[in-house]
């Protein structure tokens, strides 16, 4: 079985020797064309998918993340965008993580789908208190994505850094590839030329970030440049899990 | 549409006028038959039904919930059990509700599924700032539900309370109903005649709690009863949303 | 000596091998008829009282509790509900508790008479750190009343749940036992019929409550029934305390 | 009526007019020879004689105060000295005045016997928001009292400092005024010659204080004096209230 | 007056209506040839010519800051890495801005030189309360720094992302530039070819990190870069506030 | 090397052998004529002259304090007294000691130079858990300066006690030592004859405080004094390190 969700607990206890994957992601606003859901629903398939490569258990996702910031995610304003506070996810975090190892577990990645909680997981996980033959890797899904994956991706274009990717090519990309039905296509927004300031302004002005929400452009996504990436995530998280777990 | 999930932030603004249902589930052993999503699935169930009915809107499920006390869910040292701290999970309540409030919406329901929820929810709820206009009611999917429908169910036998109704009759059958391939009908337990004993003993010791972590039977659990049990929550919560989010 | 506060700090040295008693009160309407400190007079009176059963000792009382709730207190906005926060509460009880066991205390109970503070007090003691030898218990006064004593003391009556049992018959019947001058029984109310709805709503509206605070009847309490109650508590109380710290 | 503990709500609604006086005590050693509860006696029993002199209400006394210090209390180690944390107590004062603030109060006095609570004092107080003619005070029971008094009592010996008075000439003179049957003078300790180092240190070690736990001699302690100190810390405290809550 | 720290308060108050700079550092490891102060000495040296420029004041330095991470700044285990943790770094931050506001300040700059605080400073300032007529900035000193600048000082090396830059050719030459006494050339480390994972790792293990402290080659480094460097993000950074703070 | 700051982690590991000095300061005011920064220097200044002395280490100073008291410190709405909540020192403190205990320091002295910071040093202090040899102390530089010295400055005034010795006589002189160009003489102020009332009054009202912010007379201060002083306080803490840390 792959999803804790669906087990008992007895399935449960007998599944400490295997790898924990807690996928963490938000509801956040994903321009005109992307659902609410998008990071939840990319970080809750990469856990699967390496999941049964790897023989682990995938944990219920965290459907709601940390406070999306102006140029990342379009900041906390947008409507849809319910974000928790550091705290309230740290703590939920280290919460979980916690009792896994309560449980028994010894080997537990956090895949993270939401550029904002980064910081959240590296505070959550760099508190955990020692223990013996514990491990705790945490890892975004864009992190090991291979460069010349990334580029093939964009053709002619450049990519914009993830930090910009947000609604973008990569998430329609995987989202046309996980959840046709979720996007809306005649939605997607044309090339707003946006490119973040060099600092970040409290409150935010009218037009410091794009009306529509997404931050790069995302019209040459498609299923198959999902599919890419979503394999090459996945192989690359799953080689990770082999071999940092091993032994 | 019915899901917060599925919409965009334009969609998810045209919204704000449409009572917003927050389901807040838990996971947590529930017994040698019940998956550990078992209240997320039914808060998540019930909050689409209710949503569908009154025209509301359901957030993504909390799939985490507080710890579980040893007479009410068997207590936090059953594996699979994979608890919050109360404020880890107030701060999330909290900041989810107060979200939408800033988000305009002015009707909100948080359903819960998860009887050690109950004091967090309203330590959320409670401390809300008043808000112009503002109604938000909580309710457990088995707060509204009628005395004689229950009774209904237990047929000869005895309604435990709700709080051992633990992995029991009430909850088997709406799992029956609401996802059968998750139920184990072959591991349903036999009557452990538990009683709750008096006071709360820390730590617990061997024996505190029925071996398979269910509180109460669940034998005479049947799909028709969880369907009766569903429908009579559903409706009765719609008519509370409708009488008290009118006008 | 019964009560730590009469005692010299090498009084108390020579007794960390007897049971030490927390009384958790508070501050709160009861009623137009019983005194703000209806729930601290009854829990220090039954604290007393088992603590020279079992000859063991009794701290001073806490005289605030967690914020009471609309259908089991009538809620924080009638003037004389003084509620502490779930955090201040929780942090006291963690931090007595915490230095009865460093004074070297291993059997210790908790004892409340409010509502409300049932969870604080769990969520104190399930994170209590493991230690050799310790036994901490948490009891309400009624929780292990026999059933038929509490039933005796209905008559025709019917008993609306210890939920309801706000500045009603029980709570009358005990302080006009323990402190009969400070029960004004021309006050007493009539049956206001209040039924509690199934969910909460916030805020609260006019009318949600009964005007006078009270949740249940109480027309029908006497000194003789909080004499029969007091007592009860009082032997289950020491029973279980003699059972439980034996040996 | 003088005591919020008698009143019931409607009683205390009637009196948000009035003056409402906090004691703040603490459960401490006060050496051989004096109670755990003296903070606390001395700050309920002086907060009454206010109360009766302004017309004031008196309100149940915080019986825990915060963590002893070395050199003014002799420190957290000693059994009996039973501390909140600095938190905990800041939280309960902070909401304790918080609620008499929206019950209608605007004259309220916060009344300390206990050291090291003078930090927590401040700190929850001038964190207050700002209120429409509230006006807070904060005082020690020694803080008024006239020199002339203070000095009258020491005979040829020398007043050793509020830091040092602890459970010597001051709080042992009172509390044979106050509760006498609480004072085992034969235990009074001869003069240690206790003097308090230029600095802390943790842990502390062996000898750092006396063994006993008198900070200073109370050889010269004398009912007649606790009256003195008595009469003349009320009746100063008086005298502050009637002319701040003047108008 | 430049420097907040050399002002009497009615200086001080008379410069409300100018920018008000906060410089935000660490102590950090910085490989083996650059002081712990790195980040602080930068810092404040830029918020001082910033506020030379724009006729602005700097406040003293925070010379603490956010856990480092391990693939941005070594990771806490080095020793003179004296860290603290995110909710000390975001109280400091926001007691800071917020006695500013209180005093009257409207133009306010964070200003930081750690990689690690960026996260806290959001938090911060994303979460102060709205107040009329307030601008707030934050920028760390790379962010404006202009693209072929930045490109020009790496000759024929490769900028490894600013993440990477830890004690290595940034900010060495600025050091070099900046506080040449403080730096030991000699010890400037050869290239280790370190590249960072795409993943993180808890507890981290032997060889995760050059062992020397330094993530990134820095023999390229020259006082003359770090002159060029400094004067353009103080220029870029003048430039910011002049346009954000007008009018 | 003295000073932390100028240490490469190399260094700072080979000196966890000897004494760590952490000085806490504040931005405060200080009467018309003194910086903000005063205390943050004299902490400093000390500091390092021990460090000297013992040949320990001093590491960065805090320059931000607790809440500014009224009467110690005139409060907190005087422009310039930038204050940190006590929760933010507190774990500030405590987080750094923390890290040079992880460091491998075993003598480490908390300076203090600040009134109001004292009860969040000892709280920090009195929370750190048990290690093996830690001897950790705290002093605020006037605690161990003896009488005779401290009297002799007086001349024919009187020491109105370290409480109200703010902006005053000792400070000015200390100042006019350590930074004579930081002291505007021509703008010591006059005895405004200020003597502090036995209560706090929240909120302070107008005249509570003399409007120039001193709280006692500096005109008879010197240079001379100030030197006096400082090698009393020096000489004194060196000598307690000495002893408290030899062996």
């Amino acid at each position: 079985m792959t999803h804790a969700s669906d087990m008992t607990w007895e399935d449960f206890r007998a599944s400490t020797g295997r790898v924990a994957i807690l996928p963490v992601g938000s509801c956040e606003q994903h321009g005109p064309h992307l659902p609410l859901s998008t990071d939840t629903v990319i970080a809750a398939s990469i856990a699967e998918a390496v999941a049964r490569d790897i023989d682990g258990i995938a944990l219920p996702a965290l459907a709601y993340g940390y406070r999306s910031a102006p140029y990342s995610g379009g900041g906390s304003l947008f409507p849809g965008t319910i974000d928790l506070s550091f705290g309230a996810l740290t703590a939920a975090i280290a919460d979980i993580v916690g009792e896994l190892i309560a449980d028994g577990f010894r080997c537990i990645l956090v895949l993270n789908a939401h550029y904002e909680n980064q910081g959240a997981i590296v505070d959550a996980l760099g508190s955990l208190p020692p223990t013996e033959g514990l491990k705790v890797l945490a890892s975004s899904w864009w992190d090991p994505v291979p460069g010349d994956v990334l580029h093939s991706l964009f053709d002619s274009g450049r990519f914009p850094g993830w930090e910009l990717e947000h609604a973008a090519l990569t998430e329609t990309s995987l989202m046309m590839h996980l959840a046709p039905h979720l996007v809306r296509e005649e939605l997607i927004p044309g090339d707003s030329g946006f490119a973040a300031p060099a600092y970040l302004r409290f409150p935010l002005a009218e037009g410091d970030i794009p009306a529509h929400g997404a931050l790069a452009p995302s019209a040459a996504a498609t299923a198959e440049k999902g599919r890419l990436l979503f394999e090459a995530s996945v192989s690359e998280i799953a080689a990770i899990c082999a071999r940092e777990f091993a032994g």
